[in-house]
């Protein structure tokens, strides 16, 4: 039982909330019961796990705990203090895990026929990647591919906003050579979205292989991917502003893609 | 010129940031020229504008500021280190107003024929409620209703999130039985959305006066709702998840009632 904040394992988390630290030790940070849960539902593999039964919020937690119990995962108690130091949340339920990064290159993607793919250029913000993940999962995705990235996979805000999701979509981060020469590759056809497009969402045939691809929060699409599409469409809106939320946008384009492929 | 961060006006500014001296006071922060850009283009009263122009970006601040002088708005210089206390970016394109709060009563919404009204019950985070508020612009949105908040409107994350579209779109603030009466007396047909509905959101017909009603992050739709609802609709998904981040549902919601009303 860990009862001290300057308790060494207390720190050795801590240092995982910085990114270049997670790529040294091959090691993020999963918080929370569901986000472990799904974890563990995906067969993630769980170095230890971190737990304060004074935070507990219901049998919930407790059920978990047995369950990796019974995996043999590694469980390491803590009072309440030391506990509150390694959580990033407002009110956390109790639950940390240390959990190995993984592969999030091009070639590690394997794509069935007739693949949905999601592409992102130049993401920056943890809270939107995260809210995409859990689109993509909702809507069928079969692998998001982040192009030049400004944030790594296993941010803790990541892992949050997705709520544990970015366990359940393939996801890899490239430049965006790399990507354009992936979907050629794979035979799948290239739909630039931007508002400086025309053709509404709506009368794109989003069957067969289809690669969606979106901008980032600040500058829309790179022209190269416009130019390099096979169909360019927008979401028609109305209105001053002529923007929406990233990840409002890309869930608008996959439900759509969900509602023609059911 | 302000060149103290110990000037009365820093601390002024930096207790505008809690909710309570926000409605003592009120006023509230708008941080940033698009913001203020969108705050001038809906007639919104800026009390004061403070500037830092070493954190001018390019000539679009410089300009904004020519545009609030010929308004005879109150313009105050800030050297760096009192304009960085000021501002809550990480990135500060020197610009910053307090601006008036105003009603956010429900007998202050003017609504005309076949309003499209969304009404969100118990939102908690000011990001999403900014998210909704862009989505809300963009597809045509005529008020937004906000039942038993858990946020304020004039919070400085909903000014950042709905990159000040806030100014754009009438916003109510009210209780469930208050917002359920408004509904009824405007004859607007309320259309609640939740994973445990069943019909898909296409096969809704969003004409004419409609509310599509959202529960929160956390617990989706009180049940008051669902039963009170004159159509019973959901986003339909697959996955091991099935949730959507609230904005992302509500944008999906929009862009299909945006699709048929226009």
């Amino acid at each position: 039982m860990i009862e001290s904040v300057q308790n060494p394992a207390v720190k050795r988390v801590v240092k995982l909330r910085r990114a270049r630290v997670r790529r040294n030790e091959g090691l993020f940070i999963v918080e929370g019961h569901r986000e472990i849960g799904v974890a563990m539902s995906a067969d993630a593999t769980l170095n230890e796990v971190f737990f304060c039964r004074q935070l507990f919020r219901d049998e919930k937690q407790e059920d978990l705990l047995a369950a990796l119990w019974k995996q043999g995962v590694t469980l390491i108690e803590m009072a309440q203090g030391p506990f509150e130091k390694i959580s990033m949340r407002e009110g956390p339920d109790g639950l940390l895990a240390l959990v190995p990064t993984w592969e999030t290159s091009l070639e590690s993607l394997a794509l069935g026929e007739n693949a949905l793919v999601l592409v992102i250029a130049g993401i920056e913000k943890p809270g939107n990647l995260g809210a995409v993940l859990r689109s993509a999962e909702a809507f069928g995705v079969n692998a998001l591919l982040c192009v030049d990235p400004q944030l790594d996979l296993f941010n803790p805000n990541v892992v949050r906003a997705s709520q544990g999701l970015l366990f359940r979509v393939p996801t890899a981060l490239c430049e965006q050579r790399a990507a354009l020469d992936f979907l050629h590759r794979r035979n799948l056809r290239a739909f630039a979205s931007s508002a400086h497009c025309e053709k509404p969402l709506w009368d794109v045939d989003f069957k067969g292989g289809v690669a969606i691809v979106l901008g980032n929060e600040a500058n829309g699409l790179d022209p190269v991917w416009i130019e390099n599409a096979d169909e360019r469409l927008t979401i028609p809106m109305q209105g001053k502003a002529n923007s929406l939320n990233l990840s409002v946008a890309a869930g608008c384009l996959l439900a759509e893609a969900h509602r023609q492929r059911r």
